[in-house]
């Protein structure tokens, strides 16, 4: 079985393990058990005829007695690109943004407040000595071909949309790595610029665009606090850290990564970043494998090639309390519809503390100590 | 199938899936395969004899130029008591010393260097209404009667040993958390105290300890550079991040926790530390259930009851590459020996560069701004 066939984590273990085991063998790996949510038939229908993987769970919270339940439905997009790398520009894009937008609509009959799309979403993931007129991608955060189809999905839907593009800034002469923010108003409510860039072997992101200058923003939307920490910057402990102090309630990571280099690492870190920090994280990656008519080579001693690996899927939600939601396929299109209380996030904090017990003052000291050129660790020798 | 009783997940997986599925499904969960370490059968026989679980995996380097493999052999012990919650202080003492002492004479067989014992390790855990005389297990972190017994296993064995105990500083009139750590002569290289004091529901250590006060120090010995991060200290990305900022190369978390609390971020939280460090991380949790003669409540609404629940093993290491070694068994005691080549740990930051692209100077800035009463957070709204 290869890699690229695997289909998920969880159906392996369901066909084969003993039910008793299966409880506890799902307890360990996923925490307490999240609940399946309910959704019409006719969205469950269309999923089928439209031919993308359709699943749905929902976390519950304790009921309060000074404040209602405050249920937001999200909604993770996973998808290949439609057309060849190197057809037209305005052909590729067009292809997946109808792609998409009939994922839109199913998200729509399930009730989805806000959804989020994989890292550059409307096109193939960047490569740019395969593929030549990568820059032509690029659009304007405010005024793009893009964010335009967004907003009117989001008017339409009454939804938020998270469009995490290629932007080009005009006036700085500049390309980034952004997620669009857009309110279900259909506004352009604000963009989060990708705050890490990978520099991960010769794979080196700063080819097309540098870190973010947005900080750490965080977007109240009538359906929550939302922030993005785009793909590479999972990594990075601080950088979910500080979308949370600024008071995101759910962090959305899109992404765009393949099983050799990152796949064992994808359960664990947005998934951290949720138990520490005390807020839901969404994790969403990109599916299926892009060929390139140019051949490239990986800086790693194959041959050149003419894809850059299998982007495996495996979208899912993590909660405050340490559990997650199954995982979408490793191969297929899919929508993760997750309804979350997000009531739970100050329960759990209430309970565990982290916010309380995490001596942060004494960690700005010491971190503003620590960046020095000239630190000096502290290290006891015999 | 009660929780108590469920052996380990891996045992489980390897019982009912199919070789090809297993593979993948371990690959997915665990990374790159540990490889098998193989022990001298004198070792194996001894540890069969004395009754506790024997696992032993290697972790490989890349061969360097111009270094040679710096490769250390790690050993991680988790046991119960032996003797009941109501026994003599001392007797309660003894009884564990010359258990782990047996555990210890199996790992000097399997030629390990460094050896860490789990959290407050040579008494049960504490709970201070159902268990009067508990502050008589406090020790002097340099002369108490468990450090003179590490000392001598140290220099018997040529083997550093990290010795978590409840400490007493007599000097200051306080009790502390705290993890002695003696070199492989024998002198007690130093101690390294819990930076992180649990307050999760109405469970707060608190009643027996208080913040450490020794910040984020780092051992230098013979073996590698090693530091100690206890238990709840897990939940903290910051503090596992000084460690490595102050150049730890292992971090060892000696802990003490429940099935119901925290099962499930078991697996993740050491595990993201050593991804997001470029470390090795050792997880070593105890076993067992310990019952109180006194009964007490838990502030959940339970009633009283005699035990605080089942301590689940399944210690583990975890390399900085995202692969980490099966767990140890949830029900028995046991010895996990691990070697590793800690040329992985810069091997894998040339690669993934989460140290060069981690923008900390920006982040000592914004934590300074973020920990002030009057901070105002980023938010954007319509």
């Amino acid at each position: 079985m290869s890699s690229c066939e695997f289909e998920s984590l969880e159906k392996s273990l369901e066909s084969h393990l003993p039910e008793a085991e299966l409880v506890e063998v799902k307890r360990i790996l996923y925490g307490k058990e999240t609940l399946k949510l309910d959704l019409p038939a006719f969205a469950v229908e269309a999923a089928s005829e439209r031919n993308f993987e359709l699943k749905a769970f929902k976390f519950d919270a304790l009921q309060e007695q000074l404040r209602p339940p405050r249920r937001t439905r999200v909604g993770l997009v996973q998808h290949k690109i439609v057309l060849p790398t190197d057809a037209p520009v305005l052909e590729q894009i067009n292809a997946i943004h109808s792609r998409v937008g009939e994922i839109v609509e199913v998200a729509a009959m399930c009730g989805v407040n806000i959804i989020c799309f994989q890292e550059t979403w409307s096109e193939h993931f960047l490569l740019s000595l395969a593929d030549e007129p990568w820059t032509e991608f690029a659009e304007s955060a405010e005024e793009g071909n893009t964010t335009r189809f967004c907003q009117e999905l989001a008017k339409k839907y009454n939804m938020v949309i998270i469009s995490p593009i290629l932007e080009r800034e005009e006036l700085h002469s500049k390309l980034w790595n952004s997620a669009v923010v857009i309110s279900n108003s259909g506004n352009v409510l604000g963009k989060s610029r990708k705050n890490h860039i990978p520099r991960v072997g010769d794979f080196n992101e700063s080819t097309y665009y540098m870190e973010g200058d947005t900080g750490h923003t965080v977007f109240q939307t009538q359906f929550g606090r939302i922030a993005v920490n785009i793909c590479y910057g999972r990594h990075h402990p601080l950088n979910w850290f500080m979308y949370s102090m600024n008071g995101a309630e759910i962090i959305f990571n899109p992404s765009a990564t393949v099983g050799a280099l990152s796949e064992p690492m994808w359960p664990i870190e947005a998934r951290n970043a949720a138990i520490a920090n005390h807020c839901f994280t969404c994790a969403i990656n990109r599916v299926g494998t892009e060929h390139f008519k140019n051949e490239f080579t990986s800086g790693d001693g194959r041959k050149a090639h003419h894809d850059f690996g299998h982007f495996y899927g495996s979208s899912y939600v993590a909660a405050p309390d340490g559990s997650r939601t199954p995982g979408l396929s490793r191969t297929q299109d899919g929508l993760l519809v997750v309804e979350m209380d997000l009531n739970l996030n100050r329960q759990v904090s209430d309970k565990w503390s982290f916010k309380m017990t995490g001596r942060y003052a004494e960690y700005a000291e010491k971190l503003t100590e620590a960046v020095a050129h000239d630190f000096k660790p502290k290290v006891i020798k015999e």
